[in-house]
């Protein structure tokens, strides 16, 4: 029986097969993002990874619908396995907001599911730091998160050399806009023009802009210009003071973010050099809030997505994965059957002292043992042995190789001390 | 717009509103299965929210399909999210068992699914730590995972006056089925009649019995008796072996566990006192592997599933939840807008130390700070000070009381002193 395609299986450790995913690269993406976005104050928080189909087609429209694993549930309701985690949070705080202080800092760590037919080979699920901050309207907010983004990259060791924070205005796009175009109603199609200006072939988009009664050249000499808005400036500023985190950012208004729920600033972190793509990307949507909320609770907010996809394929172009193996701190070797009720008491009194403990289940060769301890990378083993009517201890410090014999009662006072110093 | 009834929004911290779910309360209880199953040696592995509806059918046969989150996808298969996780431990084991010693020790926390049309206000979804070992048929990994189980629910501050294990066997009973009914295909019928024997009117039970050609009073007999097979024996052995773990279990051969597939020891852990109910369960299953890999791969298996949401009830009526509280190490207060960028620079070393901190993203008043300091259980407060023309550092340890003025370079080492002291 095999697994759908687009899904991943996470096995313990790296497997040879080049398919495989491992649950221990995956456990150390997330405990990097979550210490982070802790450090920064910000809490975690999770949601249903399966909502009405309603929450996603108010935010989106209904063309989100041919992207989305949706159907109908056994009670008739249109459900759909989420596809983002905006709509879920806006939800839950219009549904809570009165509980907590404002600003709101939270994140989520969701696994997002598209369905897209004419993804031959490509992933269908994939897991995406979430960091959003809702309820503050000033610049320092935008600051606040695109720092937490820096710094969320240089924790897997991500330096300058490596990615760019590209930052944007919808504002300043949208001033853009109306100094050229009397009709509103047009903007959002002059966005996805901008969106698609790296894309698509000059002469294309020349003509769409021609249509909005606007000159191309008018355009790339916009963001050739690349002058901050009040607004960018003061995001820079909050950024400088931050021991210089703006050398990671540059002024870049070709990014506008195709998305219409966009409302401020905008910004992408881009892999430099050869990769050259986006590996998270964000943004303010003020109105997001009372939208889903069906006009109830009207909150500022915003924040940004990181996936755990193409951040892992770029972690693993740098060299960035760390060496990761299984490991354990203790091996009890078993060498005379006799002794195996005084081995299970050491197994378990090292256990109980929080010391990860292994050991063969039957009866098996002492040098066999011994090699499962070094596979497994064991700080130590221990070893029962009767000496004068009692059992022993002999505690092995693998990295030293110093014997030490203790009684059954110090055993775990023992081993404690070396697995500490290691 | 509102979640879909039977899932659950996991906030931050505990809200006052009485359905909210907490996500502090799922990280305590994740943090416990985590720490217990690795001390063990059981490493962490996950695998899809989605399979193929086949998977399922072929455990459990076709009557499972009523119960499930099923549906067709738009490449037209038929899928099912995940009820159940061992189906994809089975599948995983058997496509990369030779990737592993044996025996195989691992766990998972997946999110499982169930619908059930007649659930009123019953929730849909629970997360459930699965601790399975594959590769083994001697007892002694019977007693390692009953030994987890033990200590798992120990971690909680739960002791044997709040559960017990009540050990049984699928043998003991094969074996009294066999010598009494002639017809090893009725097995399984007379499996669900014990299964169901505490809950059914002892008049249907009997007639049921009788039936099958066997007498009510045998059965009941027999669990009366109790007496453990020389399998159970050994079970018991082991787990007084380690420290006298036998002290949370019984035999109670009123356990069969209802599923098809257990072939060997079962066992649930039972809450005592007023709750009566089961908290955790499993057991061997030793043909399974070779069913889902279409007899590719036979190994013998067994495992345990402990939900969420049975033991957080549990752990609130023993008062064991902790007092789960947001705190922060140090806040930063900045009582002049001119020190702002002096007070960023404070926050960005702070952080940079993984000190985490918060500080208002506008200007508000310093009491206003402090009050918010307080409410978030700061360990630390930090004032930049302007004085002789340089910025000072007050940092207050708000447990002592005690203040200390400093550089901007010594803030971050002072500050970690404070924290780590504290």
């Amino acid at each position: 029986m095999e697994r759908l395609p687009g899904f991943r299986d996470f096995f313990p450790e790296p497997l040879l097969a080049k398919d495989a995913s491992s649950f221990e690269l995956r456990d150390y993406i997330f405990s990097r993002w979550r210490e982070t976005a802790k450090v920064y104050g910000f809490r975690e928080y999770d949601g249903p990874p399966l909502e009405t189909l309603e929450l996603y087609t108010t935010k989106s429209g209904a063309e989100i619908v041919g992207q989305l694993y949706n159907f109908v549930d056994k009670g008739d309701r249109a459900v759909a396995m989420r596809p983002e985690m905006t709509p879920t949070l806006a939800r839950m705080v219009a549904s809570a907001e009165r509980s907590y202080k404002k600003p709101i800092k939270w994140f989520a760590i969701p696994q997002l599911f598209r369905y897209e037919r004419q993804q031959k080979g490509r992933l269908r699920e994939h897991f995406q730091l979430n960091a959003d901050i809702v309820g503050e309207a000033d610049p320092a907010a935008d600051a606040e998160l695109i720092a937490l983004l820096i710094d969320t990259l240089r924790a897997f060791g991500l330096t300058e050399d490596d990615f760019v924070i590209r930052l944007s205005s919808r504002n300043a796009w949208q001033d853009f806009f109306a100094a050229r175009c009397p009709d509103p109603t047009k903007a959002y199609d002059f966005y996805q023009v901008v969106d698609k200006i790296e894309r698509e072939k000059p002469e294309i988009t020349e003509e769409k802009l021609k249509a909005l009664g606007i000159a191309a050249s008018d355009v790339t000499d916009f963001i050739k210009g690349g002058q901050p808005t009040q607004e960018l400036e003061t995001v820079l500023n909050q950024l400088r003071g931050r021991d210089g985190l703006d050398r990671f950012v540059q002024i870049d208004y070709s990014i506008i973010r195709g998305l219409a729920y966009y409302t401020g600033v905008v910004f992408e972190a881009f892999a430099k050099g050869a990769t050259m793509r986006a590996i998270a990307g964000g943004g303010r949507y003020n109105n997001l809030v009372k939208v889903i909320s069906g006009g109830k609770v009207d909150l500022p907010a915003l924040g940004f997505g990181m996936g755990d996809v193409v951040l892992a394929d770029l972690l693993e172009e740098k060299k960035l994965t760390p060496g990761l193996r299984a490991s354990i701190d203790a091996f009890v070797i078993i060498e005379d059957e006799s002794l195996r009720p005084d081995s299970l008491l050491v197994v378990q009194r090292l256990r109980q002292a929080k010391i990860s403990t292994e050991f063969f289940l039957t009866a098996g060769k002492s040098d066999k043992q011994f090699k499962r301890a070094i596979e497994l990378s064991a700080a130590v083993t221990v070893r029962c042995l009767a000496k004068d009517g009692n059992t022993h201890c002999q505690v092995r410090d693998l990295r030293s190789r110093k014997d030490e014999e203790v009684s059954l009662s110090e055993v775990a006072g023992a081993v404690t001390r070396i697995v500490r110093a290691g």
